[in-house]
């Protein structure tokens, strides 16, 4: 009798033919792959690139790191930078620990924006995520101190502009100051969503909300509002802007 | 009379000497830099390399990428790439097209765990995030459907093991299945929290939570878990695993 192993789950199918959809994970016969009958082959070395963070596997690091270029001197064995964790350890964890745990955590950067009598605003924001589908429904979290957080509690509207891996700019004009007391759209080019509030028009994609009244969440110091996703597009195919690469270039651009 | 700008916000300050304090984003006077009486140059061309989106500033192309090696006619110009939405277009978006801007969000991959009567349990989720500092908040949106929805509705309590980038493994083993049919942490090395819940030992970051009760909200097929966090740590440095990332490179792996 054949094997056949699912390339997706693992899941091991013995029959002549693999089977027309993996019992598992659902996938097609196109997703199995024959088992020999051998032992399988140990498994490769896995080989760090210190650099940029690219994984060789072989017996031996390669000449030269495919992605950035630098030489095999750079490569560490994976088991060696990965640690792990013991019992131990996990009972000292504590509120400092934690939070650089936090940290660890990925994250988008978007430009949250709202309108309110003709006035236009808009701030940097990192928690914009789906929470459905169907219905498209996402949250976005909003300290209460900001004038964006005052606009969208009163008009229920908003629009999300996500950033492309450039857009350095467009962090900066939105973030590190107030629309109390600067107008961040002055020099901005935007158009307006379908709700009224702006969207840049040089983002990579954006998403328009509309709060569920009851469906705002007091989380402490912020909201979690929830909304209905009411429009939204691709723009173009730019690299989207994370959180983690601004932080790691923002000194350079 | 010398201008001064800040480095991080634009705000530009009059004077012999560069402020103490910027008044907009408040860092200190090393963030600012003198402003020449000429003209400020003319912006460089940016060039964005199709490959692996890295931008080049300048009046040509470089020779070649330092970062992935490819020569310079794999270059093009960044605003060649970059559309312009306009205020037509936003006017045709639809549920399809706001589904594709909904995928332009970023995220990175979880293994959200919890314990019941001494059953272990484990789901792969991307919404992950903080909400506040202090008091340290996070939440994490789950399928009703869920085992781990099902444990953690019960016992309030629950792990995030944050995954390493080469993790892919760990997706495979903790997604595409249901604890109910298997137990996914069969072959797993793992160390239980303080609150009792299994955290995986080669995990990059882990954090624990404690459910706020008044804090669960229906969002409709999933609920939105807000939570104290309890404890947490960074057990190495390696580089996180993003969806992104783990979507563009689970056919090679």
């Amino acid at each position: 009798m054949k094997k056949w192993r699912c390339k997706v789950c693992g899941y091991i199918h013995e029959g002549e033919q693999p089977p027309d959809v993996c019992p598992v994970c659902g996938v097609g016969p196109e997703e199995f792959e024959l088992v020999d009958s051998a032992p399988a082959p140990a498994k490769p070395k896995r080989w760090k690139c210190t650099v940029c963070d690219y994984i060789h596997e072989g017996d031996e690091p390669p000449e030269v790191c495919p992605v950035c270029g630098v030489g095999r001197e750079m490569f560490v064995l994976l088991e060696d930078v990965v640690q792990q964790l013991t019992a131990a350890s996990v009972q000292n964890s504590t509120e400092g620990t934690s939070r650089a745990a936090l940290d660890k955590i990925s994250y988008g950067l978007y430009v949250v924006s709202s309108i309110k009598a003709g006035k236009l605003n808009g701030q940097i924001s990192n928690t914009v995520f789906q929470l459905t589908d169907p219905p498209l429904r996402i949250a976005v979290c909003l300290n209460k101190k900001n004038l964006t957080h005052e606009y969208i509690s009163e008009t229920g509207c908003f629009t999300v502009s996500v950033l492309g891996q450039e857009q350095f700019d467009m962090v900066r004009n939105f973030g590190y100051r107030s629309g109390r007391t600067a107008d961040k759209f002055a020099d901005v080019p935007y158009v307006a969503g379908k709700n009224g509030c702006p969207i840049l028009c040089n983002c990579m994609a954006y998403l328009e909300g509309r709060v569920i009244p009851d469906k705002v969440l007091d989380v402490g110091t912020h909201h979690l509002f929830v909304a209905d996703v009411t429009g939204g597009m691709v723009v173009d195919e730019r690299a989207a802007l994370t959180y983690e690469y601004f932080r790691s270039n923002k000194q350079k651009k």
